[in-house]
């Protein structure tokens, strides 16, 4: 029978304790957040959704094609060009989502007989990036520019460095000056996902590329999503005004996908000029997340010491991790759990996101609640 | 320097006057558009924009994570439910996008050791679903039954066939009983791209696999996109309650992706509601497609005779395809223009596609003005 393989993949799951199920939840929960990645609390936010509907309204439900065909709105020239200088770019491109967006970046920046040289602890699409590109990759230790030199060494023809600038499961940064510096010794260039810098990390929340000092650099190219900070959906490339016209030739999944759909770039556009207008809240994550952390290590727990604003909190294994989770979710809390195989470590964690928009009376609880239930 | 390689590729394009750059379009035009993969015309309908914007104020501008972690709303659920019912499987699963519902597909129902059978003339986003996807690839001729069961021959273990229901760039049907024949020969499944199906063929536009008998059938899965005939944007997985938890627990662009987006969820809802109410505006685009044909054939074109809502004309050169398509555009008429590298044979080609609310005196001066601008 055609998927009966699939049966048995699914006991194996059963037995491991890693089966995965969805939880619709409701528009209106009494659950205390500390599991999306809505950093700056702007999904809700009511000028966020009014960019959506407004856009919906003007511009229609969808981009109804192909942003070389009729996908391309004055709508996304807007966010591209706002988001372009507010990351310090000279040029931006805007994608159905970040993960087509790390999948063009990297496909199109690394030719046949390229190399790729990729942090270990990448983002899943940028690994699949990896695979689609027809360069070479070679995988190097997490964090270690060194490593980096070492694989650029003796390659001939165009190499880039890929790398997250804050990792989706621990959150501990990349060394961008570090990198940026290796990378340019040996004429490569550099390829930074910044999900989880935009709107938290740099000034007013302008990326960890500008934190780093390396924003705008010819040979620096960052992604970015407009799903986590900007409270909406999509993705979007940032580099000079020649490396997004080589996307638009070249990237497939900007070429043969439609266009991102005008309510998402409303919102993430209002999103943007909301942040610019309240830089503060930038620097609010980072400073909830210290906060998090500080607590948290205080009654014992073993977390990492967050970069920009993700906690990630060790669990002893993948059954108790869940068991956590859960019991955070029934004393009111909401925690994310990354467990095998969704952690390139093979250890299992509680990961919280602090939004910006947490009191202190919201990050009492939590550490509360997380004590608590501890396993 | 770091991406001096693009100049050499961006200066040979220009040689070969393939360069593509992106023309935002304004809110409102007086262009005929015969360009838009919006096939029921709804992307504008005032309920699918209300669908969004309702969806937006209620859920937010994002859906703020994974749709394992807090990206799954009510809203998605009940999107996922209708479309399932609406085109005959036992479940769906949505995704932000058609593009990685295929990734989803193709590299979920592919493991090591597997071979997928993959149609020549199949869409982008499955053949990337190919490169990335674990097991073995035979690229076989377009339209083979024939071809796919020799390539079936003799393969132990899982096997899948790949193929779009209708082709993106000719819109010409792939013989679907007969696939399904031929995989089931070999206990191969199928997996099929509906997404210029949907909306247009089948009893009220249930879809290309509906209308060949094969919808829910055990070893069928199909993918749909939500930014064709339903105006939005997203992408769905249409099979098994076996054959989806597998992707929740397997596939990639669903586990490492932020959840759609309310407002496009929303939007699809509605349309697919109206589409439910009004079935006749799914037989109208193939008739308006016929009837488009049939007038072009009668002016002298070349063009294919249509089994969906795409109507394709030759044209003699990509530089002559671009002028017509400009010379149109300048006469009022907006019209695609498939060229290398976007067409597997090389052969450029001007990219009608029939909306439903097109009247009469609009298909005639499509066809007046398609005729008077020929090379
Ligand atoms: C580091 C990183 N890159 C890329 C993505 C993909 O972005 P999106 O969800 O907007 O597609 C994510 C998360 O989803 C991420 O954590
Ligand atoms: C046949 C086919 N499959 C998949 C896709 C991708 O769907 P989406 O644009 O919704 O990502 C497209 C077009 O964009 C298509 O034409």
């Amino acid at each position: 029978m055609a998927f009966g393989w699939i049966d048995e993949q699914a006991e194996l799951r059963r037995r491991a304790g890693l089966v995965r199920t969805l939880r619709p939840r409701p528009a209106g929960t009494p659950l205390l957040d500390l599991a999306s990645n809505d950093y700056l609390g702007l999904a809700r936010h009511p000028e966020v959704t009014e960019g959506a509907a407004r856009a919906a309204r003007t511009w229609g439900g969808g981009a109804t094609g192909s942003r070389l065909v009729t996908g391309t709105t004055e709508l996304h020239a807007e966010l591209e060009r706002e988001l372009a200088d507010f990351c310090g770019f000279e040029a931006a491109l805007v994608f159905s989502s970040g993960y087509a967006a790390n999948l063009a970046a990297v496909t199109a920046l690394a030719p046949h007989g390229s190399l790729i040289v990729s942090d270990a602890g990448n983002h899943a699409s940028l690994i699949d990036g990896c695979r689609l590109a027809r360069g070479a990759t070679q995988v190097v230790a997490h964090r270690d520019p060194d490593a980096v030199r070492k694989a650029l060494d003796g390659h001939e023809g165009p190499a880039v460095a890929v790398s997250d600038t804050v990792f989706s499961v621990d959150g501990d940064a990349a060394p961008l000056a570090a990198l940026a510096e290796a990378c340019r010794e040996h004429g490569a260039g550099l390829v930074l996902d910044d999900a989880h810098g935009l709107g938290v990390l740099g000034d007013g929340g302008r990326g960890a590329p500008h934190a780093a000092g390396i924003a705008g650099a010819e040979d620096v190219v960052v992604t970015v999503t407009l799903s986590k900070s900007l409270g909406s959906q999509g993705g979007a490339v940032l580099g000079t005004g020649r490396v997004i016209a080589h996307l638009v030739n070249a990237a497939r999944t900007f070429i043969f996908d439609t266009g991102l759909a005008p309510a998402a770039a409303g919102a993430a556009l209002s999103a943007l000029r909301l942040l610019r207008r309240e830089p503060g809240r930038a620097a609010r994550a980072s400073e909830v997340a210290r906060e998090l952390h500080a607590r948290l290590t205080a009654v014992g727990l073993e977390a990492v010491r967050p970069d920009a604003a993700v906690v990630s909190v060790r669990a002893p294994s993948p059954e108790q991790a869940v068991g956590w989770a859960a019991d955070c979710r029934a004393a009111g809390l909401s925690v994310g759990c990354f467990r095998p195989p969704s952690v390139p470590d093979g250890v299992s964690r509680l990961r919280l996101t602090a939004r910006a928009d947490l009191s202190g009376a919201e990050i009492e609880r939590a550490v509360r609640v997380i004590g608590d239930t501890r396993p």
